[in-house]
């Protein structure tokens, strides 16, 4: 069993590097704002790398910075591991990826304590950048990995955060010390499984009183950056009927896309605009606003894509205050609009045999008599088998090696946000599914 | 009569302090971006003391950094002054302000080569950052100067570009030499009258084919900062359902603001928008936007920001994509917002006695046999008696002064645009009549 004091004091001592927003008196009451490659980010890797090491570990760091800790076992062999993320969104909380680092950890722990001896070797694996907060490709590093995203185009992604930063993933990874020696690969750092734990980021586990959940895919999603060129002009001497407002466009085109999106049941949200010039009696004349349409499905992401890019096309040239208006006062002056897609992650299955050997980890958590991993296994009222609405780097693993992932339940469901919180008695539940899952998986 | 091509000279001269964006391939076709109290601002001004004074002129400079200069009459008194102000904003054109301020100059420069004496002092005046844009109050110097502004309000603005930047007013004053020891009062500098000539920054002059505006008042106007609070959340793992968009609320805003303003036959005009976190995958949670509310009438300001206070509060607690719509989801995850007044100006009737001598002088463009200032006198085809849709400096000094403006026409009503762009006959006729309006009152 998992030590759920430990678990929890690893989560909270190495939360003081990145420490964010104070919403509480606790001291642990504050969210995290470690992204990655900082400099609180290089001190959370240089704990991981020298724990890990501590615990009998060798650690390999590859060329985007993800860092591979592995534990011998029995037999020499390709390795199955617990890997998610240690950096955090700008206003993030103190569980999403840190959770699953740390479950890892511990899951390291844990064995060394019963001096068990794996089949083949296990290991735990923090990816660089999942957020794609600062470096806007959300997961790069596991793409990478997974040789869907070239390493230069990796590398040269610019820093958004802060504002005027000049940073490149590879010049931060040379600053910080990891820019690592081994290739980027699945061929150069093979993974025979990969199995995540991560909060839920949503309210369905808690609604239903839940105590895990079993992932077993995460829906599609698309990132794209929208670009509203109009004109630039004066408050309070241009007629409405005088002016091309980029920030007016912007606003219909936001609604129209919430719009479409409640039609399909699917998702669309903005959470970047900026505009130039930024003053208050100048009309903007350009805006530059981010939208993020997910959906279990691929062809729902496509109709919602396809739907906003002619509701934004039409509303270029509508001047009336309605999303989606009929032309009411067509004007000679219009906006241009344009569209760049920034990141594609259609939608993802697991593995069955992961699902089954986190399945049973789960079975055991309330019945010590479970046997072994069955993929029919009935979850009952504590788990869920589920589909995840956040990516993860599970989705990219997904593609070259068997993978699940295990939720533990969000407070509110609230996530990416300081006051996101798990209980300890979930993220001890969680890691002792991760731990189960791991050792069931090398058995077999 | 004024010099077109001296005056275009000094408008395009001064204009290298300070270039900004290149629209076309002439050298003079750049905008502006002479931020008030910045280092180019300051080449601007001391430009204009060493001309000023090399043209026989004494320059005070008060505490707000107001630069008057006075050219002496056959007797002492009360100075009829000719005033705008040489700042830009941050994406503006060379002729917003400076215009006024080189017509000016030149007034000073065509009085000398005739020699002539007028009865009283004249003078030209620099109004320290009238835009408003980079210490967000417009006309703040005249405002103080007029006593409706405390300085120590003024002193204390926070520079708002760019976006990091810790100067006040007084600080940035101190910085480039121009915080001077006059008091910044119409008792400590008194002015018999103010004409300003103006580019009109609307479509009005030049569709009519007029070549000079005489503007009788100013429209009144209303600046504000709204503040939408909602939650951060991921965007993948929550429902609309369970989210309180800032964004998404503030959206709605901006267009009900429009829809509300174009019923009222007003102007609704949002510049500035800020956001936080600013994550492609994080709901924001925080929004900061302007509302810059214009009419004619007081009443149909106050009627406006009335509703639009009414609609935005009703707004927060719908959640379809509709502005003003029924509330057709309500949740019980809502958006707080809340309003912060920063800018009122009523509107302002200009002085019958600075209109006739505007009036006459703008008369005298066509007919020279026109003899003495004639408010009823008939403006025929060529000029226009007209109202400001912009604020200007001449609202401020119109409460302690005679005051009137003169327009001249803007090519496509475009301004705070860098293609801002007055024909040079367009800038001499405004010189023209700027300079026959001043010394027809001091013969007054
Ligand atoms: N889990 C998580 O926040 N992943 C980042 C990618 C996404 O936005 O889904
Ligand atoms: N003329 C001008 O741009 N004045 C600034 C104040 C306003 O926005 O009206």
């Amino acid at each position: 069993k998992v030590q759920q004091d430990r678990l929890m004091h690893d989560i909270h001592s190495t939360c003081e590097w990145g420490k964010g927003e104070r919403w509480g008196d606790q001291s642990t009451e504050t969210g995290m704002s470690r992204l990655s490659l900082s400099d609180t980010d290089k001190q959370a890797r240089d704990w991981f790398a020298e724990t890990t090491e501590s615990l009998g570990c060798k650690v390999t760091t590859d060329a985007m910075g993800n860092q591979f800790a592995v534990r011998p076992g029995l037999n020499e062999g390709a390795m199955t591991y617990a890997g998610s993320h240690l950096d955090t969104q700008p206003t993030g909380g103190r569980y999403d990826g840190i959770l699953g680092v740390t479950a890892g950890v511990e899951m390291l722990r844990t064995l060394n304590d019963n001096w068990v001896e794996t089949n083949y070797p296990t290991g735990v694996i923090n990816w660089t950048n999942e957020e794609g907060a600062r470096f806007p490709k959300s997961m790069v590093s596991s793409g990478v990995w997974a040789g869907d995203i070239p390493i230069a185009d990796a590398h040269a992604l610019k820093s958004v955060i802060p504002a005027n930063d000049t940073a490149t993933m590879k010049s931060d990874l040379e600053r910080i010390g990891y820019l690592g020696s081994t290739p980027c690969s699945h061929t150069a750092m093979p993974i025979a499984a990969h199995f995540e734990l991560h909060i839920e980021q949503g309210p369905i586990l808690e609604a239903e009183q839940r105590r895990v959940g079993i992932v077993r895919g995460v829906q599609s999603y698309k990132w794209f950056t929208i670009t509203v060129r109009g004109k630039e002009s004066h408050t309070g001497a241009t007629s409405f009927a005088h002016r091309a407002d980029a920030l007016l466009l912007a606003s219909k085109c936001i609604l129209a896309s919430h719009r479409i999106a409640t039609r399909h049941n699917a998702l669309a949200s903005t959470g970047i605009l900026n505009l130039r010039p930024g003053s208050t009696n100048t009309v903007p004349g350009f805006v530059e606003f981010s939208l993020d349409i997910r959906s279990p499905s691929n062809e729902t992401v496509e109709k919602v894509e396809a739907e906003c890019r002619a509701a934004f096309a039409s509303l270029t040239s509508d001047t009336s205050s309605e999303p989606e208006a009929a032309h009411s006062h067509p004007s000679s002056l219009t906006c241009d609009i344009s569209w760049r897609t920034d990141f594609v992650s259609p939608a993802t299955s697991f593995h069955k045999d992961c699902i089954s050997c986190a399945t049973a980890a789960a079975a055991s958590l309330v019945d010590s008599s479970v046997p072994e991993p069955d993929a029919e296994l009935n979850l009952g009222a504590w788990g869920k088998l589920m589909t995840s609405g956040a990516g993860h780097d599970s989705v990219y693993t997904s593609k070259h090696a068997p993978t699940c992932m295990i939720f533990a339940p969000s407070r509110d469901g609230v996530s990416h946000n300081p006051r996101e919180f798990t209980t300890p008695e979930g993220c001890a539940d969680g890691a002792q599914v991760l731990l189960g899952a791991v050792v069931r998986y090398d058995r077999l």
